[in-house]
């Protein structure tokens, strides 16, 4: 996990020099043109199809929706998806669900696009169009450099088919070189901090939500901890009851909107007792605990460096717990459900 | 909030006998034949549309998303959503995030729909089409009947829409009527076996996915538990490494496809050696400890009935804890985010 961890920059870098390839393809879905984007991933991948909703919302302005696979593998539906684009992420492109549901998306007249890091896959058939993440092999069972790579990918995409420069990418690699050292030695100060806590929340919003799901998602792979995602408004709606000073809250707030429109929401974690660690700018939200990242990171870029404090969490929690961050319990590499 | 939860099938009688409402708002909608419909809601409502977004896919067979407010409220977004069906979710139709929204959808071109259960709310007012679900005053800040009047409504108008005649609603009060008592006392029981539990897991597919959702909140808004809701298919793409014999699991596997397609989940989660409680059809899925709900539902009109169980357990597990399921901590009924 470590090695892939920080074989990050260097991923991104082979995705930026290869940006030519995202480039191609965003020119091509905007000669075709779609009126709506449909995305489906499961796990890890499912974050970074949140992610690229975010950007296919904000960005490009189109309307946009995560689809349930069991729509079309247990229910049989037939969706009139003709005219929209349909996009599947995918580490492995192994899953059959995935699969299925590209088809019956390909065979209603929709632009079907596969994101995966295996072109020779199933899923990377099935699809018109493939979208190759390049991460390289990826050992441990919880996916790092993917999910970035995935992000990154996506990014490239959207900008281009929005015929925008997708400025800012370029300075990513150097700063994640740079902040790979000294978060992870942050880190496992956290993770002695919550070797104990039975249960977390982690909170985010708009770009930072996904990364508050990854988070969450990672914690629970490697460290089987109870660790629930909230966006901030949704927590305020019903989950802010069960927080007191025995359930940690992590915020991911960089800067920008998504850190601003956090405010309201810690307060209210604040008034609950809970202890707070704040991922972004903790300082310009007046909090003691965190973990501060580089700034001057575009918003919309800021999940592929967010997500790295969070990495290295999960990493040195499963560690100080006694647990093997490369076999959790229970999983392999490649998941295929129906 | 038992006067409310034993309130429901009264609220249903009085929703099937204004199903007028309901159809004519179905056939107003199919008349100007909305390409797409996205859905926006907040907590318990969010269960309620994504619900919706299921029978959207799998009755209309339309693309279907569900939108994040922040994408309008945090970043200013101005998507193209004309020619699709827009619908906002809202017990009290209040939040201030979710009006904006509406507008925002109407300002560009969208047919707008609230569905709520304030008439003179300031969503009803935003959105050209209200429909009201007629849950009546609504005491408790954890919702119950607000939410199943919200389920039936969406279920009538989606059928409206499609034209289709709506079978099998009829029956549901009766059958509710039946099962309250019983399903009280057998979750009260259950509530006393997970008096202790500090975390807990809710899976379902499809259909009784939203039920899932929506369990976890209850026991979240009420008892404070760490209740985390997986689709069975993502609980396999990773949190199944959490499991163990201190974590329970509760599954919503009603008769059908959704019940079906969690089989292999269930092993997986028998595997890890999980305690196992089946609302639903336990005896045909070969597990001891559940609650079976009465059988004949159809599969779409199912969550109507399962979460009742779900509601009477988050009540006991409360009481059981010494807490007040009529005043969680830190909640008002009315819950106002930007």
């Amino acid at each position: 996990m470590v090695a892939d961890l920080i074989d990050q920059p260097n991923v991104w870098r082979d995705i930026l020099a290869r940006r030519r390839d995202a480039d191609a393809l965003g020119r091509i879905i905007a000669a075709r043109a779609p009126g709506f984007v449909l995305l489906a991933a499961r796990g890890t991948s499912d974050h970074a199809a949140l992610y690229a909703k975010y950007l296919v919302e904000i960005v490009l302005g189109l309307p946009a929706g995560l689809v349930s696979p069991s729509v079309i593998t247990a229910y049989g539906a037939q969706p009139r998806w003709a005219g929209g684009l349909f996009v599947a992420v995918s580490q492995s492109g192994a899953s059959p669900d995935l699969v299925r549901t590209v088809e019956t998306a390909r065979r209603q007249g929709a632009l079907t696009l596969a994101v995966t890091n295996d072109p020779g896959s199933d899923l990377a058939a099935a699809a018109e169009l493939h979208l190759a993440i390049s991460a390289g092999p990826e050992a441990a069972v919880a996916a790092t450099k993917s999910y970035t790579a995935q992000l990154l990918s996506l990014f490239l995409l959207m900008e281009a088919w929005a015929g925008r420069p997708a400025d800012g990418a370029d300075r990513l690699p150097d700063l994640a070189d740079a902040m790979l050292a000294p978060a992870g030695d942050a880190m496992a100060k956290a993770a002695e901090r919550y070797r104990f806590a039975q249960r977390l929340v982690v909170t985010g919003r708009g770009y930072a939500y996904p990364t508050a799901r990854e988070a969450a998602l990672k914690l629970m792979e490697t460290s089987y901890v109870a660790a629930q995602a909230f966006s901030g408004a949704d927590l305020l709606h019903g989950p802010v009851a069960m927080l007191d000073t025995a359930v940690p809250v992590l915020a991911v707030a960089p800067e920008g909107v998504a850190g601003q429109a956090l405010r309201p929401v810690l307060e209210r974690v604040r008034a609950a007792g809970s202890d707070l660690f704040v991922v972004g700018s903790p300082d310009a939200l007046g909090v003691d605990r965190g973990y501060a990242l580089p700034s001057g990171v575009p918003e919309a870029l800021s999940p592929l460096i967010e997500i790295i404090p969070f990495q290295w969490l999960a990493l040195h929690m499963a560690v100080a717990r006694g647990e093997d961050p490369d076999a959790p319990r229970g999983l392999r590499k490649v998941t295929r459900t129906l």
